[in-house]
C-alpha cells in the first residue's frame, strides 16, 4: 500500500536551475534522485533502501520540502526533523543550506517498540544512513565495499592481490551476490556456496559470477586450476553451506580465505541442511521454532567449518551476518574464533582517514562523470588499487538514477579530489556542479559498538561524542548539508552517525570550502583512532600535519 | 582526594588579551571562571556543580585546552570530546571557535554503569548542562528560575502578579531555599516549612527569607495578615511538611499555591514523621529500608494534603522532586493529580522562545553588568517583570567569579540585547567584550522525557532532534561555542540537550553573527512547540515571522 501522495519522481537533469542557484539545487535534485525508482526500492512508500530507510517523511513534507528547497536563499538555511521540514532560518553563506536530524531518540527511549510508536503517530521516520540524508546512489556501494573489504584482506594478508588465491564464501543474493566479481577484481578466485540455484544464474546473468556449477567436483576442479594459474574466476557451485564447507574441509581443499553472506542474521532466512528450497517458506511458516532450531544447528556446523579452516591457516571472518553468534545459540562454543570485518580490515583503513566517498553529476550526463574518473587517476597515477576499481566500475556498474561513482580515500587525497572537480566544473570540462558525499560509515562519523566501533583498543566502542562532532565540524567546514541520524545499518539504540554533502560548483567559495570540509571530515576519523591509541593512526598524524593536541 | 595537577585557577580580568583575539579569550576565561573556587563545588576535582559535573576531563587536558585556546586563530576550531581536546581544524571565520560534545553514548549502552565504566577508563566525563559547556555562572541561575517560575504561576492564575497570594511550600535547603524570596520578589507571601531550624536560619540571615517562627500559629497570623494587606513577606516555620500540611489543610486555612521542595527523590533525605532530626541519620543509617518504607507514608500524607488543597482550589505542583512517584509508591493513589511545573507553567513560556539568557562581563568589572542592567531597563521599558527582577537581583544577588546576570527573553527580545551589548561594547561604555549564553535546559535545546520535554500534547517528549538541529543551528548562525550534552539534569540515558556562547566584541561582525545567532536559537523552541501542536507557538511564529513550512 503505497502511501498518500505518491507519484513517481525523478530528480531535473541538465543545466538549467530550478532552484535559486546550485547550492540548493543540489540538495532538490539528490532528494529527489533518493527517491527515483532506478534509485529506491519502494519510491511510493519512500523507502530509499535498508528495511524502512525513507527520504521524507510523508507526500506532504515532501512537497513542503521541494518548496522551501526551491526558493531558499543562500544564506538561508532549511531545518528538517525527522523526514519533515521544520524551519527556515537566516544564517550565513558559509552555513549548510540543509540541516537534517533523523530518527534521534532519547537513550532509554531508544529502542524498537518506542520507535514504532513515534512512528505510527507521524512524529518521526526511520533515515537508515543516506536515506534520510539524500546521498543513497544505488547498488554501485554494495560492490564497492565488498570490493574494498577483500582488497584490505590481500593488503593484510596476501600483498595486496588475490591472485594465486581461493576463497570460500556462502550466499549470493541481494547484497553478498557482489562477493564474486570482488574476489575477481582483486585478482582472486572465488567458490560461492548457495542452496538456491536461480540466485546464483542470476548473477552469472549480469557477469557477477563466471559460471554456475551444480557438481562440487566440477567446481573444485575449475577453481583449483584458476587458482595455480593465478587466474581470476569466480564459481557458483549450488549446495548447503552448513555440508559444503565441511566436505572441503574434510578433503583438506587448500583454501586461503573463508568468509559467509547466507542472511544467518534471521534464522527463517537461513536453510538448514535436509530441508529443500521448495519446502523452505511452509516448513518456516508450519513451526517457525523448530526451524530456527534446525537453523542454528546447521549454523553450528557451517561456522564449526569456518573455524576449522582457521585452525589450518586460512583467513576466516565475519561479514556483519551475525553468524557468529547464532553459531553459539547453536551449541557451537568457538563461534567468536575468528573477527568481524570491521576490526579485521576496515580499521587500519579508518587510521589513515579512508572511507567510502561518492559523488554525483548534478546534469544526468554519464560524460560528466567519465571526466572524473580520468580526473581521478591523473591526480592519483601511484595508486594501483583506485585504478583497478574505476576502471571494472567502468565496466560492471549500471548507473542508476543520477550517475554516480564512489570509491574509498583518504585524508589529504578526498580534499585534492573535490578541488579538482570543481575546476573542472569551472572550466567548463564538467557540464554541470558535482554533488561530493559519503556514507554515515565512514572512519570519524559514526558510533556503532556491533559494527564500525566493535572492540575498539581503548574499549571506547560506545562513546557517541565522535559523530556529533563530525556534524558539528561539517557544520563549520563549508559542507552543504549536514545529518545526524541515530540507528542506521545494525539498528534502533545501536548507533549514532553523520553525514555532510558538499557541492562544487566551480565558484571560488566552493574550492574553499571543498577544501576545508574534505580536509577536516576525514581529520575526524584520523584524531578518534589517534585518540583511541592506534599507533597507525598516529603516524597518519604525524605525517600528514592532522593537529592532535594530546597524544593518546 | 584532588585530581593529579590540581591548582586554583582564576579567569584572567581587565581589557589586555591572553589569546589571539577576544574570539579565543572569550572561551578562555569562561572556561577558568567554571573552574574559579568562588564558581566550582570542588575545584581540585574539576567539578563545577551537579554531582560531578565537570569542565576538563583532567588538569593534563587543562592544560592542553588553555594552551591551544592561547594560540587558536579566528579562523581555526578546537574540539573538545567529554572534556579532552582531541583535534584543531582549519575552518573560517563565522564557525565556532570551540565545539564540544560531552558524555555522549549510544543509546543501549546509555546507563551509569557503563558510563561510569568509561569515566572509570577515563574515556569521558559527565558534562551536567553548563560545566562541560563553560558557561556556569553559580547560584544566580538557581534564584532567577525559581523567581521565572513563580512569575509564571502568576501570571497563569494571578493575573501576573502574586500580591494578595499565600503560597505554601516545604524544603528550605540549597535549591529550596531561593523560594520564599523568589515569592516575595513577585509581591506574594510565602509560609515555609522546614524540619531544620538551622536550614531555615541560614536563609533568614541571608535576607532570602524575612521571619522565622516555631510556633504554627504564630506564623499563620503573620502570613495572613500580609496575604490580607497585600504586603510581601516570607516565614518560615519549623515542623514537618507531612504534619504541617495535614494540619493546614484540616484548619481550612486559605492557601492559594501549593509546592514542595523537601528533598523527596532520595527517600533517606526526607524526615519522616515520628523521628527527631538529632535522630534522622543515625536511624537512616541503620535501617535505611525502614526508613524509606515510613518517610514514603510520610510523603503520601505530605503528598495527600497537596492534592486536598487542588481539591479545594488551590493552585499545586511538584517542583521536580520525584514526590508524586514516592507517594504513590507510599501508598497513595492519587499522587499524580497535580502536574509538574514543566507543562505546568514552563511550556508556555518555551512556546514564546523564553528562556534561561544570561550573559558575563569579561573585563570582570561589576560595573560593566551595571551598564547592561541599565541597557536591559531601556531596552524593555514595559517589562515589568523583567525591571523586578533586575532591582531584585541588583539588591539580593552576589557575584561569584565573573559578574554575570541571568533574566529569561523570548524569540525576538534576546536578539535585541545581544546587538544592543555589542554597541556597548564597541563605544566604550562596556570595558571589555560580553560573554552571551545560555543554560542548556531552553525551549528548544533539550529533549528530557522526564523533566523539559514531560507530557508534550503530541507524544514527543522522547524525539531527540531538536537538541541536534539546535546545535548544528548554532554552529551555523556565528556562535563562538557550541556544545552537544547527554544525562544532563536527569541523568545518564535521560535527556540530549545542546548550547550555545556567542561574544559580543563590538565588531560589526559580532553584531551579524549575534543578530542570527539570538534570533535562529530561540526560533528553535517556537517551532519545537508549533510542530507539537501548541496554539500559542503558532500565534508567536504568525506574528514575529518565525518561518514554519508545515502547520502542525
Ligand atoms: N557486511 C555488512 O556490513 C552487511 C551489510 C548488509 C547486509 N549484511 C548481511 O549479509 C547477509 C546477506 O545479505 P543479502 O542482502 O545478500 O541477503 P539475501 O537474503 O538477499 O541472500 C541470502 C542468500 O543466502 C542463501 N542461503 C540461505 N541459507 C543458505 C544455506 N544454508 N547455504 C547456502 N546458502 C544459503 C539464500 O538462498 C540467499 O541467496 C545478511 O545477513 C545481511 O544482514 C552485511
Ligand atoms: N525544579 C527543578 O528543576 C529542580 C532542580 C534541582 C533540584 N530539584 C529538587 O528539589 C529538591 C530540593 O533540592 P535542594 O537542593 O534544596 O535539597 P536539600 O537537601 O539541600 O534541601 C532539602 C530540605 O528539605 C528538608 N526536609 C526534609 N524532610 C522534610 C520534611 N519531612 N518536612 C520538612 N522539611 C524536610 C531538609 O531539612 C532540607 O532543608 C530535591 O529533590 C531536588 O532533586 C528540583
Amino acid at each position: 500500500m503505497a502511501l498518500p501522495g505518491s507519484r513517481p519522481v525523478r530528480a531535473a537533469r541538465g543545466t538549467e536551475l530550478t532552484a535559486r542557484s546550485w547550492q540548493t539545487e543540489a540538495p532538490l535534485r539528490m532528494f529527489h534522485n533518493n527517491l527515483d525508482p532506478e534509485v529506491a526500492e519502494r519510491p511510493d512508500d519512500l523507502v530509499v533502501y535498508g528495511g524502512t530507510g525513507r527520504a521524507a517523511r510523508s507526500w506532504e513534507a515532501f512537497d513542503a520540502i521541494t518548496a522551501e528547497l526551491t526558493g531558499l536563499a543562500d544564506d538561508e538555511t532549511l531545518l528538517v526533523q525527522s523526514g519533515k521540514p521544520v524551519g527556515v532560518l537566516r544564517t550565513n553563506p558559509w552555513a549548510p543550506r540543509v540541516l537534517l536530524a533523523n530518527s534521534n531518540l532519547v537513550g532509554d527511549w531508544a529502542n524498537w517498540p518506542e520507535f514504532r510508536r513515534l512512528e505510527a503517530e507521524g512524529l518521526t521516520m526511520y533515515g537508515q544512513m543516506t536515506a534520510g540524508s539524500w546521498i543513497y546512489i544505488g547498488t554501485q556501494g554494495i560492490l564497492q565495499g565488498t570490493f574494498e573489504t577483500f582488497a584490505a584482506v590481500a593488503a593484510k594478508r596476501f600483498g595486496g592481490t588475490l591472485a594465486g588465491t581461493l576463497t570460500l564464501t556462502g550466499g549470493c543474493g541481494g547484497m553478498g551476490g557482489a562477493q564474486p566479481l570482488a574476489v575477481t577484481l582483486n585478482g582472486g578466485v572465488c567458490l560461492i556456496v548457495d542452496v538456491d540455484e536461480t540466485r546464483l544464474r542470476r548473477r552469472a546473468g549480469k557477469r557477477y559470477l563466471d559460471r554456475v556449477e551444480t557438481d562440487l567436483d566440477a567446481a573444485l576442479a575449475a577453481v583449483l586450476t584458476a587458482k595455480e594459474e593465478r587466474r581470476a574466476l569466480s564459481v557458483g557451485v549450488v549446495g548447503n553451506a552448513a555440508e559444503v564447507f565441511p566436505e572441503l574441509l574434510r578433503r583438506g581443499v587448500a583454501i586461503d580465505i573463508v568468509t559467509d553472506q547466507t542472511s544467518a542474521h534471521d534464522p527463517l532466512s537461513y536453510l538448514p541442511v535436509g530441508i529443500g528450497v521448495e519446502e523452505w517458506h511452509d516448513c518456516a511458516a508450519a513451526d517457525a521454532e523448530e526451524f530456527t532450531r534446525r537453523a542454528r544447528e546447521s549454523m553450528a556446523a557451517h561456522v564449526a567449518a569456518m573455524v576449522g579452516f582457521q585452525d589450518a591457516g586460512a583467513e576466516v571472518f565475519d561479514y556483519g551476518n551475525s553468524i557468529r553468534d547464532e553459531a553459539r545459540q547453536g551449541g557451537f562454543e568457538r563461534a567468536f574464533a575468528f573477527p568481524g570485518f570491521v576490526p579485521a580490515y576496515i580499521r587500519p583503513l579508518f587510521c589513515e582517514g579512508l572511507g567510502p566517498f561518492r559523488w554525483v553529476a548534478l546534469s544526468g550526463d554519464p560524460k560528466d562523470i567519465e571526466v572524473t574518473d580520468r580526473a581521478m587517476l591523473e591526480l592519483f597515477p601511484e595508486n594501483e588499487h583506485l585504478r583497478r576499481w574505476i576502471t571494472a566500475a567502468q565496466e560492471h556498474v549500471e548507473f542508476e538514477g543520477l550517475p554516480a561513482r564512489i570509491c574509498w580515500l583518504g585524508y589529504g587525497d578526498r580534499a585534492k579530489a573535490g578541488v579538482r572537480f570543481n575546476e573542472l566544473v569551472a572550466s567548463g570540462e564538467i557540464s554541470a556542479p558535482i554533488v561530493i558525499g559519503r556514507d554515515h560509515l565512514d572512519s570519524g562519523s559514526v558510533a556503532s559498538p556491533y559494527r564500525e566501533t566493535e572492540a575498539m583498543i581503548d574499549g571506547s566502542d560506545a562513546i557517541a561524542d565522535w559523530p556529533l562532532l563530525n556534524a558539528l565540524t561539517a557544520a563549520s567546514s563549508g559542507a552543504t548539508w549536514v545529518s545526524i541520524h541515530h540507528g542506521g545499518g545494525v539498528g534502533i539504540g545501536r548507533s549514532i552517525h553523520a553525514g555532510q554533502v558538499g557541492v562544487a560548483d566551480g565558484t571560488a567559495l566552493a574550492a574553499e570550502k571543498l577544501q576545508r570540509l574534505l580536509t577536516n571530515d576525514p581529520a575526524l576519523g584520523v584524531m578518534r583512532h589517534v585518540d583511541a591509541g592506534y599507533a597507525r593512526a598516529a603516524e597518519v598524524a604525524a605525517e600528514r600535519g592532522v593537529r592532535v593536541p594530546i597524544a593518546a
